[in-house]
């Protein structure tokens, strides 16, 4: 037996904003500078979606690299993408936009169906621009 | 004397929306799909600009690079990093926000400023993702 | 009125071979060296297909992007990923499998369907490795 | 005394084919999709290989790169590159030619050599396009 | 509560040489190859910080990004950007200019203006070219 | 017969700094900026020779491109990389060493043995970071 870690990258290409809603323009700027622009910004958001699991002895692999495609662009990418993340998305609902909590809904959408391939989510990596990623494992 | 081409890369990250004001939802998604989207999406936005000149025989290049980036981000990037194509940017007031006219509009802009610099505007070139670009060369 | 260039990427995954099949696999060698391996070996091909024309001034691009990756996926990359360039494509039977002959074929393939967009096919580009790739404009 | 991990990335352009030999083709599909084309199809493989162990006082690194870098050619590229993994290549004879399992022979074949650099092996890393890799670490 | 990963990568341009100073110039080529060219080389390097933490419930993100951006400029960026990172750089007098040395010495300087944000300083890695990187997690 | 343009990209680190002998450290501050600093800064220099030539019906290809790399780094690699671009390189005496001057250099001794393999040299065009790039045709 061997465990291997499996990633597969999806992209997305959304608008959001940084802001408390109880806060004026002036108070979310001085917290979240100009990413709490009120009209808007956007991103081509990558998401790495690694997953681990014994090697398939049969099948030479983790799990169908395709299924994983699959899940991730009808759970996620489909609503992401060329949307909203605040107003647009069921599972950002009256949650702040950032990175961090964005990765960290994913793993919560992602994990019961991933599981169900037989492998175990391990790791959701959000790369926001070439500058800056955030990693959520889960804990 | 020699002819050289010299390219700088700035980036946005912005939201925008292809739509025409006099159309409705439906008929805005029929022209343009879901880049018509009416609550926004975005992207990281990268624009390569490209100078050309004969090099200075003393100075050793075209131009002075960081001037070149400097008026690119004091005319362009300034009023597009974190902001809204359609709503926020004045060169783009009354257009459709797509790549097309931001090429042509970014090329109107800094046309003057770079020619003042003893260089001439050779090519603006928007990156809107990893797939897709636009090149716009004054014709 | 202004003239635009407009480039989509695409990408397929295929096995190929250089050689002459009148030759031995010694002399194919010498010809072509480790690429004339005769049991094939393969690459992840990027193709960038760029477009000119004038921009819709109603609707703001030169061409639905859209439609243009419909084309391009529906004549090229159905044909091309996954496959042997040699054996399973049927524009490029009797034909060598060079990324020079590569970019002249998908030119020739995609010149009409091009045009049938309003738009007119510019430049066939095919990246082999992220060392060589390789340019066609048609002359 | 500090640990520090050192990461070398070699390529290789390799043709390959998902298959059990005792199956039919229409069997393979169901199983490996388009992986399974019998005529074979290929990849631009980056290697990632990541070693790691205390960085030397004296000479301020955990190994010679250049050394990594050779033995990385000697038992895995020169084997691999511009080859058919299925047929060409003894370590992964009468073996499932996945992503996966090329990752678990590859760390076989370094393991050995690099303990006698006095490094050890940490991660066998294999990106087989530009949205899939498989990381192994030994278990 | 929820524990995640954010990396930002910052990037300089410098000057170094690997050598040891009470060696000759063949001695030391012996040892460290063209890495110790007398004249110096240099290389583009890409610095990635990656700090942990607990994201805050109220803010929705481990630290401020931009501070952590800030405090990497301040402290690294305009210590080796246009530097020479043997002759100039503070934290790197006496030190062997190698990747491995240079990352232990960023962790260092690093670690107490990280943890006064209310994160912790999780791995320092820096790319010397795209074929080469290290890593350092403070062991 | 097909017109084709053939690139291959090459890379070197060298180090490098932008000054006039006969000026003060401070007048060369002046006029080049950082790019002065007297100890020399460095980058991971991308080369990417473009030659352009009539496809050989018989080979497929404009020149073989095994040839044109080895001619490159013969010429050109060989006397740059791990060097110093002021100090080391025949080909810049007496030449301030700008991304403009090394292209119209490097065009300088490529075009007679690019000419000898049948093809002809089209542009040399260097990346010096991944946000500027200079391109020379020969004009």
């Amino acid at each position: 037996m061997a465990l291997a870690y499996l990633t597969r990258r999806e992209r997305f290409s959304a608008a959001h904003r940084l802001f408390k809603p109880e806060l004026s323009d002036t108070e979310n700027f001085d917290l979240f500078g100009q990413c709490s622009h009120p009209n808007w910004h956007g991103h081509n958001y990558e998401l790495f979606v690694t997953v681990k699991g014994q090697v398939n002895p049969s099948l030479g692999y983790v799990v169908n690299l395709k299924k994983v495609s699959e899940i991730i662009r009808e759970k996620v990418i489909s609503k992401l993408d060329h949307k909203n993340v605040n107003l647009d998305v069921d599972f950002m609902q009256g949650i702040l936009a950032t990175t961090e909590n964005l990765a960290i809904a994913i793993w919560r959408v992602l994990e019961k169906p991933i599981r169900e391939t037989g492998a175990e989510l391990h790791c959701v990596k959000i790369k926001e621009t070439e500058n800056n990623f955030v990693e959520y494992y889960g804990d």
